[in-house]
């Protein structure tokens, strides 16, 4: 179905020097060929900046290889400091399957980027997540763990040889993650009740780490303006875990404490075929193929 | 939002000759700059077949026009006999405003095409639905009323003077009947029961002409192959009657006869604007945009 759309979400480690990150972002923006740029943040205690684009393979690669380029000219791990943990200047890349690519098109990409980025800016790079080449890499928070300053000793250690590049970290960028995982869905349901401790027992049901869907993170949180308490949840892959069974779950605890739903929120971007999902869902469609809607048809290779 | 998609659904009279179809549809595909043929449909005791195109108003337009002059040559209707009703070769021409375009658009267009059609091949063009003249020109039906064979009398009364062109029917060709109008959707809804009297009366009490919602059309009918009955709906107006809300009916009409929705179905294709505004409404979503899907974010001119 459909054009080649990959997402990438690189994180670099400034997010203070406003026009350093400007800088960066213009020259990632004016990548001949390059991917679109979807959204830039930064966060000023983080001392980080976040990315998001999307294109093609081609598109993608051209507009990472161009971050590095200027992360690298800019950026001095030996004078940053910042709440967030960092490993390198360009510190973290997933790729994201979003349409026409699936999810070993963007462990190949991961790889094969990992493995230009050390050629030619001599970083070493760990492969993360579904690109990882061994069970103990695959988490982020733990090739990061040490952070910047720890990595000389930490690559000493064999299972944290990089995966491509020489085996010391470069002096003023440190090392890069590079990886694939599934999109990240930032989904909230707020409660009509101000009591968090509800929102935190309900966060408790749905989220994997305390028994509940496997691809669920989930956290309760006060929303004082509106005296309502909010599930705040990461939906990290809505193709196994979608979001209407989630909802579903939370209306069914909420309703134990008498609490209702009473509305939610995207934020940020949201891929079409989640809520594609949902619609199937909730109208109860049998036999309902992507291809009957109308832009999906359109976007198809000629009939 | 987006790249302009208007769809256009040209009828014309011919569902028996296969070869005379096939050139015909392959003229109308080859047409340089026109829209994409997404589906062609003909039947026999109709003798009439239904072209479904979709492209940006410069296609659709380039593609209308090669479809008049191919059918010209090739349909007479003094030889033409068929069960469905038909007032020329090219009978009738809705555009529908799909993304980018809106239905003051539709209407624009449909309005310039009538006067080129008319200028270009001598056939008199009736505009009808939201491009109508007046009010009594809005339905089809009334329009065509009389049929081909009718219209050398019926064009002799001033209100069915022609929008467009001679004041008297082309030889061959009849009249053309050009127009806006919203997409339609066609939904069914299963229900577990064999009685076709229940969907029967569902079906009259969500469509507009038996006092239900507006822009719903509704009929029941006995799948007996499943031992169901369904309640087969077409949706006039997607974005006035949404999908949900025809469905929550049926639901609520079903259960008082202790009946459940089984499933649905939607028959050919659908605008992903239809199907997002049951997630937003499923999923509760609060100050949802169309803009927060990334295909749609990717789609917006430049950032």
């Amino acid at each position: 179905v459909a054009k080649q759309i990959i997402e990438t979400v690189p994180n670099f480690s400034e997010g203070r020097r406003e026009e350093v990150v400007r800088a960066i972002v213009e020259a990632v923006r004016a990548t001949p060929g390059g991917a679109r740029v979807l959204d830039v943040s930064s966060d000023v205690d983080h001392n980080r900046s976040v990315l998001t684009l999307a294109g093609d393979e081609k598109g993608v690669r051209a507009s990472v290889l161009r971050l590095f380029e200027e992360v690298l000219q800019r950026i001095d791990l030996r004078n940053h400091q910042g709440e967030h943990p960092r490993l390198g200047a360009v510190d973290v890349v997933p790729f994201v399957p979003v349409a026409g690519a699936s999810m070993a098109d963007c462990v190949k990409l991961a790889r094969e980027i990992g493995e230009e980025v050390a050629a030619r800016f001599e970083v070493p790079v760990y492969l993360y997540e579904e690109a990882a080449t061994a069970e103990h890499r695959r988490n982020l928070a733990e090739i990061r763990k040490g952070e910047f300053e720890g990595l000389p000793k930490k690559m000493k250690d064999p299972r944290w040889a990089p995966d491509f590049g020489p085996d010391r970290p470069h002096p003023s960028a440190g090392a890069s993650v590079i990886g694939a995982r599934e999109f990240l869905i930032a989904f909230n349901v707020n409660l009509d009740t101000p009591q968090v401790q509800i929102a935190d027992k309900i966060a408790r049901a749905i989220r994997h780490s305390s028994g509940g869907m496997r691809y669920c993170k989930a956290m309760g949180v006060a929303l004082s303006g509106r005296q309502l308490a909010q599930v705040s949840i990461n939906m990290v892959n809505f193709k196994k875990t979608p979001l209407h069974r989630v909802l579903e779950i939370i209306k069914s605890e909420a309703a134990r404490y008498g609490v209702n739903v009473v509305g939610s929120e995207i934020v940020g971007l949201v891929p079409n075929e989640a809520l594609l999902a949902a619609a199937d869902f909730y109208l109860r469609l049998e036999e309902f193929s992507v291809s009957q809607v109308l832009e999906n048809r359109l976007a198809e290779p000629g009939t």
